[in-house]
């Protein structure tokens, strides 16, 4: 395909923020930024063979999974997602259908939560497939939720079941099976499908330094990074922590999926004790689940632990750190 | 190398700009923005093999360039760059000097825009390298230069000469030789280290309605680009278009490198002929060199003309569209 109608094609019709001047069709995009308001960016890649397989993974999941989790680093914030911009390197096999497979389903994703793509680039590579999203959100002044937030004697909590992601990623490359064929594609969906907690976050930036964090690389990983961040040592609990019933039938170490297995995009965070019960409150009747899983136990060193019964263990901030060990 | 060490080593220990509240060290970064400015952002990927030959352009080169035409798009909207995003996908042969290299030349040319690093993402891959780059600027509110601004009876303007770059990738390539080395290294240094406009582009961004691209498809591209975004036609003129006065020794057929080479990141630009003057006085007085080209003839259909003596040919969008040819 040409790249000029490509452009065109993934040019939207219409506009849900009115603050831009120009989107796509310019050198850059122009826009104006809401009075009162910060603006939050970050950017992702994945890499086929890396991060998904494209034998597994459709056009369309790929590009759901690589906007997703954009909008789960701007949740992680405490802010609202706005805006996208999508660069992709297409390797010589994928046809013209595949693009606008992957395009399409950004822009399904991106109307739940009324963001406009604003820009982008279209390459081609001779190697594998990299898409790299660009996203911008914004926050209310001073509201942002910072991984520094931690104080002593705060409520350790996360927004749903964790493991499921990475349970369905080892179904995906054969290393699991199972019977049940519904347990599968839930697990599988987890992987393919999550959703960022943007609602969640939101509600977060409500309250007084809410330390927040999105389960990209795992449990133990985002943890220690609130707790070296915030100078704070954490504890949680095995019992407390939210999983798939089903998990621990398939596989005896489903500790290791739920503690470094990532990806499950769930929030996780500190909130004042005080402030616990309001909050769990108005999570729930928003209809946003919310687990209290631990504490935050003193300042000083940097350490999570990890409480089995009566066995405390020291979690490491391993999990998906792609140069170490790609997956 | 670890990622989280790479992070570490590449967060800046001071910053530009101060209404960063976040950089570099949570999920996302967050900043505020200037009154009575807009934003602008952009992004561009860099493929190995397509947009650059590891085995021509060292780790340092490919990293400038990845920002450098980036910076360029902020300063074809009249902006001024401020922060920037870097996305990698490392191949398994690149070494840890290699990527502390890009970053650090990177770091080089920001310094020079005083722009800060905010974030980014580095990933491995098993295909060849690719980088993305966001860059996010500024402009006062209303300023912008963009495509659709050209009126009939404009001029038409670059800011330097036009098909270096590409007689530079021809040498790097093998394509040419020249017995002078200086003029051999003066090509190639125009294709591998393109220097942003921002002072040029600041500048277009004070005069009224300044229609604006930086040539980075080759001048008949961009020119098509405003003639369509502003429904005009567009009259330019061989002798008029400024060019190594080496250039046409290397090749009989330099007129193609000066049309559809591209890759010069000059400004190109149409601005109203009573402005014309006092813009040219305040380029020159500024050090920022511009050269009349032509005129915007009429409009109505979008067509760009090339005189050359007494013959008239239509410029085609050509030039390099990456889905069509790879180079």
């Amino acid at each position: 395909m040409d790249e000029f109608e490509l452009i065109h094609r993934i040019t939207p019709r219409s506009l849900f923020h009115r603050e831009i001047e120009i989107g796509i069709g310019d050198d850059a995009a122009v826009y104006e930024s809401k009075k009162g308001y910060q603006e939050i960016v970050c950017v992702d890649t994945m890499v086929d063979g890396v991060h998904f397989l494209s034998s597994h993974s459709t056009p369309a999941d790929i590009g759901y999974k690589a906007l997703a989790v954009n909008i789960s680093d701007i949740a992680a914030m405490g802010g609202i997602p706005k805006f996208y911009l999508v660069s992709i390197a297409v390797p010589s096999g994928w046809r013209e259908t595949d693009i606008e497979a992957m395009y399409e389903e950004m822009n399904k994703l991106a109307k739940l939560y009324q963001m406009d793509v604003i820009g982008g680039d279209t390459v081609s590579t001779h190697g594998q497939m990299v898409i790299t999203v660009t996203v911008i959100g914004e926050v209310e002044k001073g509201k942002a939720c910072l991984r520094s937030h931690a104080r002593p004697g705060d409520i350790v909590f996360v927004t749903g079941e964790l493991g499921s992601s990475a349970a369905g990623l080892s179904f995906l490359l054969g290393e699991q099976s199972a019977e049940d064929d519904r347990l599968v594609e839930h697990f599988i969906e987890r992987h393919k499908r999550p959703v960022p907690r943007v609602k969640a976050g939101l509600i977060c930036s409500r309250y007084q330094s809410v330390a927040l964090n999105d389960i990209s690389d795992g449990l133990a990983s985002e943890l220690n990074e609130i707790a070296e961040a915030s100078r704070v040592s954490i504890d949680i609990y095995q019992d407390l922590i939210p999983r798939s019933s089903d998990l621990h039938k398939l596989r005896s170490e489903w500790e290791e999926w739920v503690l470094f297995g990532g990806e499950d995009f769930e929030l996780v965070g500190t909130i004042s004790s005080d402030q616990w019960e309001r909050f769990d409150q108005e999570c729930t009747s928003c209809g946003v689940p919310v687990y209290k899983i631990g504490r935050v136990s003193r300042s000083g060193e940097a350490n999570v632990f990890y409480y089995r019964g009566q066995d405390r263990i020291l979690l490491e901030k391993k999990g998906y750190n792609h140069f170490r060990q790609d997956r």
